[in-house]
């Protein structure tokens, strides 16, 4: 039988909205918490580091090497992976071949963004070119817009109200309070968050995540590895991956990312479980019609129902399916890069029992669902106990 | 035994200075002519695409997705690899990995830039970002001056003379001039070389390379369908990668690029070859001196000896080692993202015995010798047919 890949360590910086220090000193941050983390294993053990950021958000062309270097990881191989949002999960997959293939024994995937870095116009003009720059992005499209359609797409096909996208909201704000790590820490009322300001109709203030910046850094070990080093080894256990088409004329649906669905499929048949056997999920709510699709389009509920799941508060703890308990990008913020990493953070605690106020009991296996960019990629993970 | 992963299938545009389409037309290009070189296999056979490119010389965020997606290749996985000037020779160390560990049994590695998409001052400013943003950058260092420092601790520590420089251009427009594919197709004297302005003392114009449009693509294959589809498969033997420090204050000498000292040692080992076992070569010759220095990382000759190896004409058709006998980047044009692709192109067809006019006689082993930056990333791969 094929040996498995563990995830070893696991660490994070805090997510802030400006983080005052270089980039490498972010990374720095995240992967030393990480290697303290993976507590037998040092610098020297690393074979390979994997950098993960949408590099337009970077003033520092080609930051892997640098970063690699400020790590003291040289001569070891770098390079920079990206899926825009799902960059971190790309990484995760890349990271798991390299072992799987026999060519390292033990990656740093590192992802991160300091959306800081740039003026907020710049931001702002990268946005635009989030979009195909030939056909759509010309008209204005920028992401909030994007998922405003899907969100109007949603509700005309299914009745989803202005409300249940705001509940969504309201839990995340609530595990995010308990997440020291969490951008925004103070609880959003129903209330409030229906009251906030319209950004692109009919998606409001607290529909939308904010940019932050942060780090992230997973350490992934081979099986012969992780069985000598740690007592609490996580496993890799389902990858998924799929494109769409980056034009909404290409796609068939707008209320229902068709490579979320895709990556989905191919992860719950290699990890050999179903939607139902899945105890924790971290998924991509960048707007709060996303985290809905996202249970619809991973089969948590039927489709079209993902709006009575979050009324029926089955995704809170103690629910049938706990989703997003450590803020998720709503309310824990969204640095870019580093995304992916925090969301298999986040399962990786839960698994191991080591999630603290926010621990589900006997959570054994866990799912992350990452997106990238307005559902041009996909990336579905399984992870094991 | 490990099943062995091969080049099934490569294409390459033409270099051109401006090449007039979209960057997913000029894809679009390089990937038809590598399907029908795999003769036997289609786009539906294609399990991931890995798109390599130094994503600031693009306007469109996030290439990948939509270069997929105009290829046909839908809802497959796909994402960029970038190590700058070696991202396509990264992007196929992990297409080698997917197909190795089993995930994927083909994959598409496709290299690309469009140079002409910018301005000129726009492409300059990327090119101050290629080195220390912190230390560096800020002081005016840009590619030419980083190899000229090169050139001069090569002149200083071994001798190597403005003449040996020249004739590397020589050589590499020689065989340029047979290559239809190559931005320049005129034969450059050893007169004219030295005659050329200087454009950072020592270097001078004929001994840098010139941006360039262009795009290339591998079809990376599993063994078995290798076999099957193909009576001429040429094997991916070993793989070198590795990384330096970013600061030229950070490294032991300029006069040598460590990462591919270091690249090219794990590549030997893992092909369990040496130097003088390699038929032919295709080596990052961005600039006259990087093409001597090569000689001497990779070893085929002593150390300093790289302009004596020149001056034999030993790297030449007929010589102890043929050196990028395609017109190497000097006269064949460097579009970064695709040129490690083009590389492997070179020998992919010289161990078919495909290479046409400068095939070289009974060539079975070749090398691919590729750096990203400022010898920030070296990557080195050996192929045997």
């Amino acid at each position: 039988m094929d040996k498995r890949v563990a995830v070893v360590g696991v660490g994070q910086t805090a997510f802030t909205r400006s983080c005052g220090v270089s980039i490498r000193e972010l990374c720095f941050e995240a992967f030393r918490e990480a290697m303290e983390d993976a507590e037998n294993l040092s610098t020297k053990d690393i074979d390979a580091s994997i950098i993960c950021s949408a590099p337009e958000y970077d003033k520092q062309r080609s930051p892997s090497g640098l970063i690699a270097e400020y790590l003291g990881l040289n001569p070891k191989p770098t390079f920079l992976a990206e899926a825009i949002c799902a960059s971190s999960s790309v990484g995760t997959r890349i990271g798991w071949s390299f072992i799987r293939s026999g060519l390292h024994q033990v990656v740093a995937v590192i992802g991160f963004q300091k959306m800081s870095e740039l003026t907020s116009a710049e931001s702002q003009e990268r946005m635009l070119r989030g979009g195909d720059i030939m056909w759509e992005s010309p008209f204005g499209a920028m992401m909030p817009a994007y998922y405003a359609m899907f969100a109007r797409a949603h509700m005309n096909q299914h009745g989803t109200t202005q409300e249940q996208l705001a509940k969504v909201k309201v839990k995340s704000s609530k595990y995010s309070a308990m997440n020291p790590k969490a951008m925004y820490q103070k609880e959003i009322t129903l209330e409030k968050a229906l009251k906030s300001r319209v950004i692109t109709s009919p998606l409001k203030l607290f529909d939308c995540c904010a940019n932050a910046d942060g780090a992230s850094c997973m350490i992934l070990a081979s099986e012969d590895v992780a069985k000598k080093n740690t007592d609490t080894p996580v496993w890799i256990t389902g990858l998924g991956l799929a494109s769409a088409s980056m034009s909404l004329t290409g796609r068939e649906t707008v209320s229902s990312l068709s490579c979320a669905v895709e990556a989905g499929k191919q992860a719950y048949e290699m990890a050999d479980l179903k939607a139902a056997d899945i105890h924790v999920a971290e998924v991509h709510d960048c707007f709060t019609i996303a985290e809905i699709m996202a249970y619809e389009d991973l089969g948590f509920c039927k489709r079209g129902e993902g709006g009575k799941l979050i009324d029926a508060e089955e995704t809170y703890i103690g629910g049938r399916i706990p989703v997003n308990i450590d803020g998720g990008l709503l309310s824990k913020g969204h640095p870019i890069g580093a995304t992916g990493g925090s969301q298999i953070r986040t399962i990786v605690l839960q698994l191991r029992g080591d999630a603290g106020k926010t621990q589900i009991d006997g959570a054994e296996t866990g799912l992350v669902h990452n997106i990238g960019g307005i559902g041009l990629y996909g990336s579905v993970i399984i992870f094991r106990r």
